[in-house]
């Protein structure tokens, strides 16, 4: 098949499912900007509604007027923990094991030597060597610090093969951030049990667009981020979860006030709460928790089977799509084609993948580029309308077909993330 | 001298005060409840009248217009810097020596250990062992997880006798939190100098509210807070100092992406960037440090030095009407009379302090108990008059004298932060 720009009985199909979609009402929760198709809610979540009204309620009565008044009246103490328990619900986790705070990075690292401590005796740290940077990074300081690590960073299809006995933790992201290609939590998790591992899951590109069920799966710790999916706003608080058998013996390294079981007790001597809690450190970011707490009110009344089962669809229709439509345009698809076997995300390769990126983000739909050559678009099931699937593959076809990319402006690069 | 109510005259002496107050319009500056006299910014400040607008401009355009294009536009990866600068001019630092990061707890963890490997050979952790527990808490954490420190934990007059060759790193608050008493950075900083070890100051309660001079006094490193006397709102983000001819020699613990060298290379190892930055980990929270910014600039154009003046006349003006007016009632000074052995606070035990605080706070007059019996009052000098100062003590003396206090209604205790 030749390449052909998607028709408009494409677009009728698509406007069909749309009407049929359980989750059609929840684009509504968001604030869009017009004429946007935006396939980057895996680097930055939109604006849900009631976060503009939350802030002005915190910074106006909370802090304003009640001052400090508010960590009573408003129980800000317990943000993190209220936090944390709507995200449990989205990661297949109970309520109590789930805890906002901090950055993912941050977290990392608490849960890391967390778990390093678990597992004496065991010196290898176990990771794809593809997993975002900040991960690979955070596990290097840990060995800079502690030493006498191996840190086995191996390609995803050596993985299994990398697990062995003298493994503490198996770190992974469980979709990757270029290629969109998911980990399977289960069979990973059973592995690294099987050898007496830990695993300690990375779920920035999973959570809010995907089934996750943490305990079903067994998993022992993961953290995430909490502006993507989750759409907290441009770094909103991450958060970490510790499945509850672990909760009281996970030593926590960040050893902070908030962390301590009696806190206001101005205890000299340090002693960690007894659940989740010992996973804090310093005083909660308030404002952040409570955007991504009005944020997570997206969330409200959804099931994760709708938010799976139209993720699959979305990045489905688009691969079929891009593949139908823009052949001999070099671009080579990324992600696997197996649904189980990916995020919520679609990426391809291009030789020219920034400037495709940039001139697409021109015309209003705003997907990223990832070095070297990944272009890459994500697809959250809360906002995202199957039309928007094919509209974006419309225009993808366009900019191809017309070679928009290939001018000075698309071509240099700044700042992405 | 018998109690006495303080009168009119002293009213009138503090109106004129208030008149050539060089501060007098910065008051105009902050949104403060009507009928409350504020002794609690260094606890949590209150709202600077700038943060509402700064945050629905960023939540609105930046955020919820622009999407991801916001961090390019709006420059988001450079604010722990921008903020970090307007700080700096307020502890006597360079603008490239501060940087606004994750909580004051976390980034304690950052310097000590960093400073700790500044040392190497050297086992010993000074503090003061009425520091405020997160400090001891951090540095509990840290030997526990890096072993064979010495922590001497030592209480104020035996402090330097306890800075000798094997000590690392001297860890102190500057204004003790609860006695107000202020250390004297330089002649501490000297004595830790003269033995080779580092000093590593928590400002939590001195900046904004003292002139501090961390590069006069020779300072080596710094962590302090965003939501006290910085006004920046509950949980705001922190800041830490580094000397500049320490920064491309500390090792970042927290090695993560924000502090690469190139976080947008996505490059798999971990090279801190040469600067200040290399001190921040995870994205940054823009929400927090909008608003943090936002409040800063209610310091434009103040000159530490009539911050420090101000200070030391509403402290001194508050200790001596109090002891004029308000003797037998049980108030025994906690706070240095030596102005420049105090911060910008004044604290006095008292039996019933907690009671005594909730009476004060029913009326109107916000300060703050801290166990087992401190009651204590901070005096913001940007947005407090002297006529407050007199008000305060007036109603100081009229819950003792009625003995207000002494209802259940004020003596059930709750939370206080």
């Amino acid at each position: 098949m030749m390449a052909s720009r998607p028709g408009s009985a494409t677009r009728h199909d698509l406007a069909a499912l749309d009407e049929r979609d359980p989750l059609r009402l929840y684009r509504e929760r968001f604030e869009l900007p017009e004429g946007v198709i935006y396939l980057d809610g895996n680097s930055l979540g939109p604006l849900p509604k009631g976060v503009e009204a939350r802030l002005r309620e915190v910074v106006q009565t909370q802090w304003g007027h009640d001052l400090i008044m508010g960590w009573n009246l408003h129980d800000w103490v317990n943000m993190p923990r209220r936090v944390g328990a709507k995200i449990a619900r989205l990661i297949g986790a109970q309520s109590d094991e789930v805890i906002a705070a901090d950055s993912t990075s941050v977290n990392l690292f608490k849960l890391l030597v967390g778990a390093l401590g678990l597992r004496p005796g065991r010196r290898v740290i176990v990771s794809d060597s593809d997993n975002f940077p900040t991960d690979l990074y955070m596990v290097q300081g840990v060995n800079e610090l502690l030493g006498g690590y191996e840190l086995r960073f191996v390609q995803r299809d050596r993985l299994p093969g990398a697990i062995d006995e003298q493994v503490a933790v198996v770190l992974l992201t469980h979709v990757d951030y270029r290629s969109g290609a998911r980990y399977d939590m289960r069979t990973i998790t059973s592995l690294a049990h099987r050898s007496g591992a830990l695993t300690l899951w990375d779920l920035a590109h999973s959570a809010g667009a995907l089934a996750l069920e943490l305990n079903a799966c067994g998993a022992d710790l993961a953290v995430g981020c909490g502006y993507k999916y989750l759409n907290g706003g441009p770094g909103a608080p991450a958060f970490l979860f510790v499945a509850r058998r672990l909760q009281a013996h996970l030593r926590p390294v960040l050893s902070g006030w908030f962390g301590h079981a009696a806190p206001f007790d101005f205890s000299p001597d340090y002693t960690p709460a007894t659940d989740i809690r010992r996973m804090l450190c310093g005083t909660p970011p308030i404002l952040g928790l409570a955007a991504l707490d009005a944020a997570l009110d997206a969330f409200a009344d959804v099931e994760l089977k709708q938010i799976q089962d139209k993720s699959v669809m979305l990045t489905q229709r688009f691969i079929d799509l891009v593949e139908a439509h823009c052949r001999g345009f070099g671009l080579q698809l990324a992600t696997p084609r197996e649904p189980a076997e990916r995020g919520s995300q679609v990426s391809f390769t291009h030789s020219e993948g920034y400037a495709v990126v940039q001139a697409l983000i021109a015309r209003g739909v705003i997907g990223d580029f990832r070095a070297p050559n990944i272009v890459r678009f994500g697809f959250a099931p809360l906002y995202l309308r199957h039309q928007d699937v094919g509209d974006a593959a419309m225009h993808l076809y366009d900019v191809l077909a017309a070679r928009a990319w290939d001018t000075p402006q698309f071509k240099n690069r700044g700042v992405v993330t």
